[in-house]
């Protein structure tokens, strides 16, 4: 998708379709949180000392499931709005620094040490990563109320960065859509409904419970690394399923093995990305992308231990991370499957 | 210190003193891995189901130690030989989403929606990070004699590179030198010995176990975010010391609060970088570097579960990542101190 | 084009057609240069103060025609072998420096003062530019002799890179062989002859002269900026004319209004850049590349002053420039058609 | 000079010296453009076909000096607020496209051709480049009154940015103020005097004209490349100096061999950066900075052509470039000294 036909697809479905019932009530402004005037966390804050013992007590850290993809250049990413794709190159090499000497130790040295260093750039929203309450607003304000015009600075949010979001230690719960569908990938731009959420839980035989982090598998991840299959017209969660999982079931974070949790073309008749302004601004739920759910749905692991820490990235609107997943024993000492 | 300065103290070292007494039986040339002629991760190689599950059994959730630090422009970094320091900047911003209009979507949805979005770059080392492998090798070759001239391309090692470190889950352990010493921060230069090592150890009743996350702190936190209280001419770990922790005492993974886990400048008699040849191209054993340990002093948590995923930057001869505490219980339930 | 369809392309090119009879007497070396051992720039040597005072003697400095192109996020470059695009952010913006006060001058300074800086980052090659005579080599050494084993470090070549190029003051050329075949862009791919380039310039009643920047105009600069129309498939000189130029005609620098100077897929039995290595490797001429021909065209100017200056990256393959032209006055004093 | 020094000094200055007499009657606010509301080059408007057709009638081509800089990892720039300094880096070398074959030619066409490719980034103020009219501007709006709020996007400018500067072709003058005073470089944070000025012009015996490109020595020069000699407390233009140079001599462009033009610190009782805010909001005049005059002050060539053409990035507020002076022929045919 170009930038062109992205446009054209946002006007035309912003304006051909009918207004998406679960934006009806919701007011175009930031939430203030209930966690008082200074939270820039959100619902991170739900996780306390006893939640992370209750799960760490139940852990199987036998096997570790590595929910993060790898970075290298000409991986899929979001540059539909001009944002760098991840680069990567070389400081130093064992060659180059033979002839440059650059710590001045001279020849012998440098045929004895072969140094290599290297270097990244990247849109701190590339990879598997977490989005801070501060990269999308409402009426230029975040989260509790944080206007730009007095927070933002030429070097990131004075308010509500990554940098503020504690390590997470909590359960985790797989959501398993494709699989519930009967397919690797749900469908370019399907609309994840509460209903497939509430069937999929079903099958697999977990409820959700206050303070999860819920990833939601429709399979996106088996285009990877694709980028025109990955990152255009992508399936993804509904408004109205966002608002079950934050709402109803106070999902702590929620997250997704594609791009941009929520699927594109959006329903019109909120924002131009509800999913992102809804959980972001006016619930406070960071949200997880491009997460590698592939292994968790083929070992059929639905519950497990979530233990993530992004980088601190300080007044960014996202970092990059490695979340892993170990399976919770039941009661009886059992792997939950 | 500058980079002619660099030189000056680097070449004065390696003619004036006498030779590095640690360095003498150490071979010019990378080692052959034990665990076979694939193998890219080293000592990653101790870390089993069973070791994970051991420590996790143990752990105390209730308290998470973050080790990580702030990625910010200014940061200190290792930029005495050119490398990139950290760099942060914002790709889409409320107001000049406003302006620009990238998505197409319109003046009232730009006013509606606040879109921030932001992009980093920095050297591969900066902030709390390990380095692989591939970072130092001997004579043309790393560990496990890969050769740069057949596996060293210009996106980086297509062996040894981080992207094969696992997850590391593992029992961690501070040796806090400063606090031996009686200082905030060792001196400029100091080196830790052996006998520092046994020493902080034995007054803080804890022993090393095979498998070990070793974290050694000099206190040169204490000085951060100062560039050059930091950067330069840093205390750090001896060949000597590091050799007894890798082959005494078997540790999987060595780390320390200051830049380069190492002293600068170093003994003469062996490579420029001595410490990070030896560990990474003889031992196999991946380095920890500017690991925040205030808070474990602080509190005096010298055994703790250590989590930790480093980002999977194919290729690379270092990620970051921000590793996590978890204090353990002994056997009655109570943490350790 | 994709990374993988290019490698398609090349493979399928280079095994099924007859090989380039061009190419047959070219040795698989670099070309030692006449101007001595020590020489870096290649043809930049047939420049001389009388040659500057010949051509700037004739000059009509009332029109200047600007030959090129903006820098612009998402403009066509070359990146089909993952090198980066070009990269534009802000790094001070008014509203964002009222919110840090980075220069600690205080609140009032800031709302008075309105300070905007901003960086960029791109190849080498981005926009139009000329190509140094490291850039393409032929086995592991460049013109003149130089291995990249004894001269190519960390940060770049030790010899022939662009910052060796002196200011450009030439008569220039346009041979416009879009306008001899009646069309507004050559079909892709399409190979410029020899014959093409002598119709061209019989049809503009212009001589070559020794010394002459020479550019080609196959009209590929009517699909700027479109990415894949400008960059996929090129049309462009063939090997055979680029021998005529550089060989009979003894051209000084050589240039194009498309991306790569040469027509891809090239020509198989030689290099798999073939135009490239010859001119940089085996005969020194500097390269130029997507120069913005259209107005001189338009205009039919066919014989100008050159003024061009490339920006000094040390060691670099290649730097940006903006090169102007001017046309020449005949001896009667008026502006050569 | 760090961060903290310079808002140490700059508040020191502002508060503790008389105000500025220079700044008194200047309003708080930018110039309406005397070339209409669409203006966004300013005095570049003085530019004509005439005007450039008198300098190089006069132009001696035999002597063309380069005012340019290199660019190398580690010169000395503008980064004492956090903005980047020059990067360089290889994207493409020919041992590592023998290892990575990214074209998917094979093994024996990367033996045989030799790839160099590379990247840059930089802050665009690095090296020899001009400031466009946005780069400082007053209480929100830049030069002819565009303000930030309407015009400033995440990609730059929307008016006034640096692509929109013609190419320059017009006659400079040198004002050599270290010769005058007879030092190698003016003390650090010399004022430079409108009476510097004409004196140095009467020594030189050259006068100014409407229309110049005026290049003021004050041999900082010879400090480069050392980055704190040449950066701190550099000695530059007084603000009652360029308002003679603006007003009275009516100058086209105003250019130093130092980093910023004017001294720091800055007389207070105006802006923090007096003399950009005046020439560039209040003037329209185009400021030039770290030009090497040192050749035309070796050899006395204090009047001549002056060409450049600044790279055109798209909304900038700076470009660099690599100017070209040529010396002027008197009338009888000798060159001006």
């Amino acid at each position: 998708m170009t930038l062109s036909s992205l446009r054209t697809l946002t006007a035309t479905v912003l304006f051909a379709l009918p207004a998406c019932a679960a934006a009806q009530d919701l007011p175009p402004t930031p939430a203030a949180s209930p966690w008082g005037p200074a939270d820039e966390i959100g619902t991170l804050n739900m996780m306390t000392a006893e939640s992370r013992r209750a799960v760490m007590a139940r852990v199987d850290a036998g096997r570790v499931y590595d929910l993060g993809v790898e970075y290298f250049v000409g991986m899929p990413s979001w540059h539909l709005l001009g944002d760098p794709r991840y680069q990567y190159w070389l400081t130093h090499t064992p060659r180059g620094t033979a002839v440059d000497d650059p710590a001045g130790v001279g020849a012998a040295q440098n045929a004895l040490v072969a140094y290599t260093g290297d270097a990244v750039s990247m849109y701190t929203h590339t990879g598997t990563h977490i989005d801070a309450l501060n990269h999308f607003g409402l009426n230029g304000a975040i989260w509790n109320g944080f206007r730009a015009d007095d927070h933002l600075g030429d070097r990131g949010w004075r308010k509500g960065g990554v940098e503020e979001f504690p390590p997470i230690v909590a359960r985790g719960v797989l959501i398993d859509v494709a699989t519930l569908k009967g397919v690797a990938v749900l469908p370019d731009s399907y609309r994840i409904s509460r209903a497939d959420l509430e069937a999929a839980l079903a099958a697999q035989r977990v409820a959700l419970e206050p303070g999860d982090v819920v990833l939601i598998r429709g399979g996106r991840m088996t285009r990877w690394p694709d980028d025109a299959g990955y990152v255009q017209d992508q399936p993804g969660l509904s408004l109205e399923a966002a608002r079950w999982l934050a709402e109803d079931r106070r999902a702590m974070v929620i997250g997704g093995d594609n791009l941009s949790l929520e699927h594109f073309p959006v329903e019109p008749g909120g924002s131009w990305v509800p999913v992102h302004t809804y959980l972001l601004a006016q619930r406070g739920v960071p949200i997880v992308e491009v997460a590698d759910l592939e292994a968790l749905a083929r070992d059929r692991v639905y519950e497990f231990a979530f233990v993530a820490a992004s980088l601190k990235f300080r007044g960014a609107s996202a970092a990059p991370f490695r979340p892993i997943a170990m399976p919770l024993l039941r009661s009886s000492g059992e792997a939950v499957r």
